[in-house]
């Protein structure tokens, strides 16, 4: 990594890294990309999340200005989540981590009993 | 992000952000990318670590197969780490959010105020 190590940087890196891989926000960032909008279309593509969970992660994303609330005026009213531009960067770096994944994991039987979410 | 859906896939992906995501695990894994093998080069690369959770983390990174222990037949004898391919191939995934980082959270005063080894 050609980063330089000055302690301001180390700083945004580390919050960086640890933002991201947070209990479920990887994946609840994932499923938003993919082009879940709504509360229940990103629980249901996210599963073994519960309701207190994804609301907690949601809220928290929100106030990382990752994510925007947005309010539908329509009847009923209509809740969206949209990322931000400053969400949506994240893309690149979410996707480098899932090749990663895919490449050194996925041939790893243990990885695959143990994992949380797995078949 | 183009990751297809499947459980299998969600659950390595999952895996892989959390795992790069533990509370110091990024900068451990950047420190030794940045060169330094030794522990108590480490140590001293990331301020505010203590050796409890260093040597905490650098079991778990073995564990995982992305960090080998080496120990030289010197005398003393000196231990080194150093990561696996499969540690290595972590590098554009920590560097595409580290530019992330460096793009979206620089100019963030707020960030700056609560960054925990911010100066």
């Amino acid at each position: 990594m050609e980063a330089s190590s000055q302690p301001e940087f180390c700083s945004l890196f580390h919050h960086a890294v640890e933002l991201v891989g947070r209990r479920w926000t990887g994946a609840v960032l994932n499923a938003i990309l993919e082009g879940n909008h709504r509360y229940r279309a990103i629980r249901g593509a996210i599963p073994g999340l519960s309701d207190t969970m994804l609301a907690q992660r949601l809220r928290e994303l929100e106030a990382e200005g990752l994510l925007e609330r947005r309010v539908l005026d329509t009847s009923p009213v209509r809740v969206e989540y949209h990322l931000t531009q400053k969400g949506q960067a994240l893309d690149r770096p979410l996707q480098a981590l899932a090749d990663w994944a895919e490449e050194w994991l996925a041939g790893d039987p243990e990885r695959r009993v143990t994992a949380r979410s797995g078949t």
